[in-house]
């Protein structure tokens, strides 16, 4: 979802964006218009989440399963190791891909439990020689997030935040590199971007392809080729949105009080309850059960009758799954629990 | 350049497309009505171009400049050397790309020249034994263009059409890969369409980001992840607008008569010449310039007074250029060649 007042942008300014006389779909990307649209996204951006100084913001295309060859091939090749943390499918992704290009090292995993909680991370669990530690923030599928980030002492962390970036502030000073798709909280599907530690680039692998070389990005402000202009602009007119409405720590406290009813609701049921350890527990993504497989059909199915779609859960897991990202209102939310609330009365 | 009719629709449709409720930014890529749009897109694609069915239609992320290591990676994998023909800056970084994965071969240049003039090619030239023989079938930056194919044998071209896709008819059968960026002739930038002869997928090396890999994209109907969702529907209704217009037989009669205009005007002129060999002058980029410097910019600064943007040459050419892509209205060439006129006449 994206904000109403965003799309409706969109669609005023498709013919004629400012006084350009053009559509942002029609711009060079080296105009002076288009470099104001992409300067202005960045600032917002920095803004929002107050990226200090020594960090690039790169917008790059691929989407996270990109990014997950990026980062062995531009980091790790001091050492030629690196930690990754296993929490869901897009981990193991991500290790997976860095298994090709070096020694990449499961440091823990919670598949033994389907996903339903974040491993206990000590510090004498990392290697203190790998070049990165590679955990996935909050996990879409399963619906856990790290509440806690783990010491590594002075390796730094790479995190794909792709499912929760923008929900809750974030202290980019304890990352080495942050990344995200843009489809989840951002903007339209088409680019990703990335906040790195400048110390961190200019190491690739002689094997990176230039496209997925962060030098060369970094190098040319994002504008090596032709970036994805229009989804840019896109998620340049929600940074400015947020900032319009106090910015991520307001909406920190929204998504705070849209999860809290859901969670409240599936604490005090007596058919429902969510799957995932509290400590653990997600904003964005609310994974629920009840115990009788039938029964979750029939919730999916009446559920989707009466207007709610994409309840149903990953086929890993099963049951259903609420997604509440930033453009869900509250008023969303809380319809959802009253439709439960009914449907548990009435299967009781 | 995009066609009104289109953004009209675009702008029209943004928050609320068909019957579904959503904007086509905020739909999952793996719903129904997404999937009815990727489908319909790519099955206008081949109706269009008569994309015979042992040919892949992928969609990708990251430009032309990503499939320059795409090539090699997937298919420099045989023999290990490959043969580019030289014509511009856009080869020449295909080229540099193909040397980190491989041996390629540089066949012939027009480098001499700053690139006003295709190679003279003949089947002795290449090697049987390369896995592709790569080009560049329009230059953007220097306006020239294959108006003939080289013959090499059993050894599938690969080319590059990202500058004139769509403005002639193609036969893709002579082709074993044909990719493009949509920016130039099909969408907004944002997505990269390859069309490419199924035998030739499945051969990528080890090292092979799982997102460069083709057969990633052949195998899940370019949905292995997120696509670039509103730029391939955006594209869709350019083929639709295509087809009703006439296809690309149509639209290959518009692009000769626009050249035609421009291209003869500069033949009669005594002030303003083109600069490519006429056998191998380009229906989409017309460079052109004066023999004098101070001239040539006294024109730009005045023609973009008048409204023409983007006219001035590429810093490697000098001079001017005039880019007519498929969107550029007739009445937009024939307005440029009356202020030409007027320059030249007052500038005697």
């Amino acid at each position: 979802m994206l904000p109403e007042a965003v799309l409706k942008q969109a669609a005023e300014e498709m013919l004629n964006y400012g006084d350009s006389g053009m559509s942002v779909m029609e711009m060079s990307h080296r105009s002076k218009v288009y470099d104001d649209i992409i300067k202005t996204a960045e600032a917002d951006l920095r803004d929002l989440l107050s990226i200090p100084d020594n960090y690039k913001v790169l917008f790059v295309q691929g989407g996270a399963s990109s990014v997950f060859a990026m980062v062995p091939l531009n980091l790790m090749t001091k050492n030629g190791k690196a930690d990754y943390v296993i929490t869901g499918q897009w981990s193991k992704k991500a290790f997976s891909e860095a298994q090709k290009y070096g020694n990449p090292r499961k440091v823990a995993s919670s598949e033994d439990a389907v996903f339903n909680y974040i491993p206990k991370l000590d510090k004498s669990m990392f290697d203190p020689e790998a070049d990165y530690v590679h955990i996935t923030s909050n996990n879409t599928i399963y619906g856990t997030k790290y509440n806690e980030l783990p010491d590594t002492g002075d390796v730094p962390i790479v995190t794909d935040m792709s499912s929760c970036i923008l929900s809750e502030p974030v202290d980019v000073s304890k990352y080495g590199m942050i990344y995200f798709g843009a489809q989840k909280n951002v903007g339209p599907a088409g680019v990703t971007i990335i906040i790195i530690r400048e110390d961190l680039i200019g190491n690739a692998m002689d094997i990176t392809p230039t496209m997925f070389n962060l030098e060369t990005h970094a190098k040319n402000d994002s504008l090596y080729n032709t970036p994805p202009c229009y989804s840019i602009y896109v998620c340049g007119l929600v940074f400015k949105y947020l900032k319009s409405i106090g910015g991520i720590e307001k909406m920190y406290e929204l998504n705070q009080k849209k999860a809290k009813i859901l969670y409240d609701f599936l604490d005090r049921s007596e058919m429902f309850r969510g799957t995932v350890v509290k400590e653990d527990r997600s904003l964005m993504n609310v994974p629920f059960v009840t115990d009788d497989e039938e029964l979750n059909a029939k919730f999916i199915k009446e559920a989707t009758a009466a207007g709610f779609v994409n309840l149903k859960g990953h086929r890993t897991v099963g049951g259903m799954r609420a997604s509440i990202y930033n453009a869900m209102p509250i008023e969303g939310v809380q319809a959802l629990v009253d439709f439960m609330k009914k449907f548990e009365a009435e299967n009781k």
